[in-house]
């Protein structure tokens, strides 16, 4: 299989090496950094033009930013050959999939992989390992091609879920875009009713709540604006929403408040239980003494008997002598766990 | 010095403790748990009404949940001594500090401590070392019963801090009781958008930003009732930044939307800046193997040289067998960790 990978970074050379490594393929790419992709083992041949990796081309993974990725696109189904798939990697499948106009070659790709540190450097063989990846075909997308990608992304270790384009961003809009905006709304909140002073211990809402605010400014103007549309009904939905609680507390409707509370409650139970990777995760509360090594005791313990710990998260009492875990845990374990943790002579919840 | 409890809980309770064994305070109290505080050496005596309790006390703490407060203070404004000063620890200031009138006794208060259990069962001597408590007189306060009760919450371990408040109230309900309002239409909007299908494993934002989605119905629909004037203005704020964000996209201001994102960064880094306690604290990210035993590692190595993590999150990817650790140790111990961390052979960035 010969592969074109159209600008080489973080996630076109982990393509590149798991490509190469697991299928054997034969890969070309372009961009500023491809001869280092080539030195590092990513791609066979760094090309100066994307006609140049794409000559013979099966499969094309357009690999740009998603404010540049329409355009990118374009010049790319102007220079593929005709029986060659075409997919991308953006977060957000709108703008794309409408430049790809209705070109038989063209599958929309988002794959949920990624790190903390960009570049070609910091490519993995494994980057997309059980990572689900996202395609988006319409009624014109070949079937043969879409086959393709799809093989090539099992390939790559990443599970494939297809998914109408639209499904697609308004799922982002909703689970990732609002989420920043929201950060934003709140820091912004926060900052003017403290007006410099120092913020009050009240636990971990409001850190948890706003540690995204603000994230890349460069990256996340890109992804609002390839978003806009989805975004822009996803913040028409919060806004009524919030209309709605401003009319109940206005009216101090104690039941009304009550029952949207509990429809929160039911929405976030049914979130984590659809979301559990690898079976349903059970919540544990533990509270500790704040001292160096504590954190290590609890994960050492659990270890010892073979049970991981999927997400956790401390949070610190006033004074840092005390704190709260919450851990999270396969829910079949759980009740191993806690008693673990209970016979540490930490209490749990 | 003779204190009343009024109710007697995790917090009463707690009062109690810390007065008796660090102030040698008489302490009598009332509350159907009242004869059980007895038994915890949380009390002296368990008082059938409010007014025996009240008998000859020097300072009454009427620690009733915020929705009966302002009655309950009335009750024991009625009932208490001319010179016995009286505070409460309610969360919300204004329904209470009204319901005082022009009362000289009256001091409201708000420990920000707590726990994840509540009962005078778990009530402890030291539940409010080092915690904020913030003390809200008003111009008819008597200084002689401020300073009394000034006093008080020093001797419990607590850090008292003098504010309007009004000036409470708002900052509660931009940096509390805000995020769990929008914390709850996140959670709404994701179960609309997803429908039943798995929530995409896109990261730690959507994780952190529902945390609290939906907590304790019955004390947050009261907690939102007792700051209603409050929440509704940050809530009105909410809404025209949402309007002004929504208006970014529709005309689709790149620029406007860039300052916007830059704006709020700056206004995490602030509240980050102005929040550490005990000093700045540094953020580390950290790339580990998502394997039982990796953060007793990672912890254990810090806590061999005396570094304490002072908040922590693990954030799995999707196949759980990677993970992205966010630690936050204090600034000045942050490059000597950093280092520790690398020489382990995990990423830091």
């Amino acid at each position: 299989m010969n592969v074109a990978i159209i600008g080489t970074g973080l996630i076109g050379g982990s393509i590149g090496l798991a490509a190469r490594r697991r299928l054997g393929a034969h890969v070309r790419g372009t961009g500023r950094r491809a001869p280092r992709g080539v030195e590092l083992g990513a791609l066979d041949a760094a090309c100066a033009t994307p006609g140049e990796a794409l000559a013979g081309a099966d499969v094309a993974v357009v690999c740009a930013p998603v404010d540049v990725l329409p355009a990118v696109l374009e010049d790319v189904l102007a220079a593929a050959p005709e029986d060659c798939a075409v997919t991308d990697v953006g977060s957000t499948k709108g703008a794309v999939v409408a430049a790809a106009g209705a070109d038989p070659r063209f599958v929309g790709g988002h794959p949920l992989a990624g790190a903390e540190v960009a570049g070609v450097e910091h490519a993995r063989e494994d980057l997309f390992e059980g990572a689900t990846w996202y395609l988006t075909p319409v009624a014109t997308t070949g079937g043969t091609l879409l086959e393709r990608v799809h093989r090539l992304v099992t390939g790559l270790g990443a599970r494939p879920e297809i998914i109408d384009p639209d499904a697609h961003d308004r799922t982002m809009a909703a689970v990732s875009h609002l989420p920043h905006v929201l950060a934003n709304v709140l820091a912004a909140q926060a900052a003017g009713a403290l007006g410099g002073e120092r913020m009050p211990a009240i636990g971990p809402s409001f850190r948890d709540a706003t540690r995204v605010a603000g994230a890349n400014p460069g990256i996340w103007t890109g992804i609002y604006r390839a978003n806009r549309e989805a975004l822009i009904a996803e913040l028409d939905r919060a806004l009524a929403q919030l209309h709605d609680v401003r009319g109940l507390l206005e009216t101090d409707d104690a039941d009304g408040l009550a029952a949207w509370q509990e429809r929160a409650a039911q929405d976030r139970r049914a979130l984590l239980e659809a979301s559990a990777a690898g079976g349903p995760a059970r919540e544990l509360g533990v509270a500790v003494p704040n001292r160096p090594g504590v954190i290590a005791d609890l994960a050492l313990t659990l270890a010892r008997e073979g049970i991981g710990i999927t997400d956790l998260s401390l949070t610190p009492s006033a004074d840092g002598t005390r704190g709260h875990v919450a851990l999270w845990v396969r829910a079949d374990q759980a009740e191993r766990a806690a008693a673990l943790i209970a016979a540490q002579g930490f209490p749990v919840a």
